[in-house]
């Protein structure tokens, strides 16, 4: 067989998620497609982060075989972009890679973007891409409540209810906020996340920059290990997969 | 009366472009009609730059009356913005002015920006926001090409042969390239541009960055003073009107 690894990135509107589901069209299910189209073959393409419905990605990577090598990887790339042409997802690179390469479980960190307009009127060109938030946000103050997250924590609080993870410790190596013009800026990076994780950090730091927590109650909510204690899930239409890492 | 001036976001996917038009949405209909939505009022609402279909706007500027001053401009903003919910139009600032303020004809520059995304992959998150060129471009060329088009001109080569201005006669006071990672962004300023110009400007800039033409040939185009003379009027899905000024 011969194994190639893509990088992919999608508007995740149109989706129900990077993963093959009954009820929508998935990522996956379109590029297994996209695939099935110039090979004949039937596949499955595994993804490095199973985005969830409406979360969008600049850099997802995923993997897939072929029973032959007689496909160059950039045949593959530009077989695949001809065959996703009806859709908003792009192959921006793809390679051959070894048979032990998985672009789940090879990897060793993900980074997430996660955009915020803030300001008084909604988006018209960023609709569905942006999460608004019209109240002025102090990004001093949400860097003061971003430093309790950094590190390895039990990220109860911050996790789904129904979240399938084993164990709720994970290690934040990178959270970054920053003002660019009319938007805040949240970059965050790690082995893996919960699911929601990036979503219900920004979530509770946007009530930070509100003004209406203090930054230590983010401390407070971490360590009530409860996810009640946390603050909304951000949508996802501000969240983007931005990039994985391997060794 | 009461005019207020309006400076609008919005994505121009969805419109026929600015103007009213028999065969289809146009986002002065739409705001015409968001007017009436909350003050019962039919009004006219008259643009600065008559962007065609498909041009975006981060910054067009409007006016339009109200036969009485009952409504602060911040609610007119607010109301506009909740009657304008099902479009992808966005009403960023409204303000009371004087009666002799005319969004077309008091304005003394416009600013346009051209976006296209230049790498291998189409566009997936950005689709229909950019102008997708594969081959890569030389920004230095395309600065060469474009210090020709600089200051007070003839552009007949670069107007629609269906123009309808009095005069080819312009003065372009700002043409800048950059490239910002993946995107190559050209800005431009004028008192006012020819119809197309701005497009068919980056069409032909875009094949001295290819490497088709010398810069030397965009002075040559130029001096043709001949629409067949220049290059291809660039899609658009990339031009942003970004701003009009008022002395």
């Amino acid at each position: 067989v011969s194994r190639y690894k893509l990088i992919v990135e999608y508007d995740g509107a149109p989706f129900q998620g990077w993963q093959r589901q009954e009820n929508g069209p998935s990522v996956q299910q379109t590029l297994e497609e996209a695939v099935h189209g110039f090979s004949g073959e039937t596949v499955v393409v595994e993804g490095a982060g199973r985005t969830d419905s409406g979360v969008h990605a600049t850099a997802q990577t995923a993997h897939f075989d072929l029973p032959t090598d007689r496909f160059d990887a950039s045949v593959v790339m530009n077989a695949l972009n001809a065959h996703l042409r009806a859709h908003p997802i792009s192959v921006l690179s793809a390679e051959h890679v070894p048979d032990d390469f998985h672009a789940r479980f090879s990897a060793t960190w993900r980074s997430y973007r996660y955009a915020i307009l803030n300001r008084p009127a909604p988006p018209a060109i960023e609709l569905g891409r942006v999460w608004h938030v019209q109240k002025p946000l102090d990004v001093e103050r949400m860097r003061a409540g971003a430093a309790y997250l950094i590190g390895h924590h039990d990220f109860t609080t911050f996790r789904a209810t129904q979240c399938q993870a084993r164990s709720p410790e994970k290690t934040l190596d990178r959270l970054e906020i920053e003002r660019v013009g009319e938007h805040v800026i949240v970059k965050v990076q790690s082995r893996s996340f919960l699911h929601n994780q990036v979503r219900i950090m920004v979530g509770t730091l946007k009530l930070v920059g509100e003004g209406k927590w203090t930054p230590e109650r983010v401390g407070q909510a971490l360590a009530a290990r409860d996810r009640r204690a946390g603050g909304q899930t951000a949508p996802a239409q501000g969240l983007y997969l931005t990039g994985v890492g391997y060794d």
